[in-house]
């Protein structure tokens, strides 16, 4: 970690963000304070955003309404959900590894899904695939249908291995406990993880920037996913403390970003002491 | 394996059964046929049995009310249930290693720890343990309260770990679907499970009896639970094959019962033999 003082102003010369959503630009259903005045100070400088989230269980309406709902005005071409990712994966899949999909997920992931014309199974046991994500109207026999679909063969894809997520009252349970339900009880393993970290995200952000990832700029509150995803991809790295790391934790890890500011805020000194410069500031 | 009609049998001069109850008394809701009589005369020989289920989502009494439904008629000092045993083994705990307990399961399970005088805790983060067990009625919500607890420090014990357990539409999701979720999500292994084949399981048998090993039989329908339960104790056990198991399996396990049966029914035909044997059959 360097601070940006002292950083090489030259190397903040990007033209994409690959903002995080949960814990940089909100937290629960709060915004963080001036987040959504900090990504239109973004677009008028004439920078690309992409928002990544791992979160499978909504689709990018239901995301695009709850941002507009904090002022934060973003269309749904920005937005990229591991919903999104995972539909156009298995959309892609060819008739050999192809098949039908069962969802141990709610209507959010099911509305991505068909959207991006992906058959779903009607019954456990037809499933080819059978498609994991977060689940906060899980029930006994929803986990009992999933189990059912992979002893019936289906193979385990899961949007995100999460463990917990940040909730209004403390940390959650994630996908990952879906999966360990899942996995600790028919002795198969998760075949594909469509979330950040994975390249298959970075490689989906990018395709929404038109930009190489020399251009990019990650900004994320988690180390183990949006930093490593940047740091992975080639991209230069922001970690912002108003999510679930602070600033002891960044030091202890193996993971470290280019910069570590206070919040999303940040970005907006960075990006105008480089415009003034190169002579183009305000 | 051996063939009762070649096996000496003077050993199956037994005192005490243990039998196992789903798939060796009853499937599902069904009675298995000749198992209500078969209780009857074992019991008219003056034979001392106990029942033992890795069940540990029902309380006693709720199991004696459902096999007085099939016609079998049992004490609930007959019966075993991982409920029972897991709430006494929490009684006997010291102050050092006792505490509060948390609980990933249903009202049966609840009434046996009251029963044997557990305290429960009231939040999450107030218990030392966190009791799992089988929830069909499972909720994310209660999910996400057993994560909190061993978030906060409970150390986790299940009242069994099986997989999978034959329903009436066909193998439905266990315990270690339960299990899987929590330590999936915390890092955090189970200290003690209580189910079969477990020791404290056969131990439990033996009190109840009040007989040594060597002078009972187990007879149930898993290899996995029953029959190793019963092997590992010293006891001599009998395979029903009106569970999960048929024959192939039962060639193929690596754990051998000392008799195979079709069904609970064929124990009478060895008891008279022997009786007979020694001149006290009726």
């Amino acid at each position: 970690m360097q601070n940006w003082k002292d950083y090489d102003l030259g190397r903040l010369d990007v033209d994409g963000f690959i903002i995080d959503l949960d814990g940089t630009v909100y937290r629960g259903n709060t915004v963080i304070p001036g987040a959504a005045e900090t990504i239109r100070v973004l677009r008028a400088a004439g920078k690309r955003v992409v928002f990544l989230s791992n979160r499978g269980n909504i689709s990018r309406r239901m995301c695009r309404e709850k941002l507009s709902g904090m002022g934060v005005e973003v269309s749904e071409e920005e937005i990229l959900l591991t919903s999104t990712v995972a539909a156009r994966f298995l959309r892609t899949l060819g008739d050999e590894e192809g098949g039908k999909v069962w969802v141990l997920g709610e209507q959010g992931l099911i509305d991505e899904l068909q959207l991006a014309g992906v058959a779903l199974a009607e019954k456990p046991k037809d499933a080819a695939w059978l498609l994991i994500t977060l689940h906060e109207q899980l029930t006994y026999r929803d986990l009992n249908l999933a189990f059912q679909a992979v002893r019936h063969g289906a193979r385990i894809i899961a949007t995100n291995a999460d463990r917990m997520f940040p909730g209004d009252g403390g940390d959650c349970i994630d996908v990952a406990g879906m999966i360990g339900a899942i996995v600790h009880t028919t002795g198969r393993e998760v075949e594909v993880v469509v979330g950040k970290p994975s390249a298959r995200m970075a490689q989906a952000a990018l395709e929404v920037l038109e930009l190489p990832p020399d251009r990019c700029l990650v900004i994320g509150d988690s180390l183990e996913s949006d930093i490593r995803l940047g740091a992975a991809a080639g991209m230069r790295t922001a970690l912002v403390l108003t999510g679930s790391v602070n600033r002891e934790m960044a030091r202890m890890s193996q993971v470290q970003p280019d910069f570590i500011w206070e919040s999303i805020c940040d970005v907006n000194d960075m990006l105008f002491i480089h415009q003034e410069e190169k002579g183009t500031g305000s």
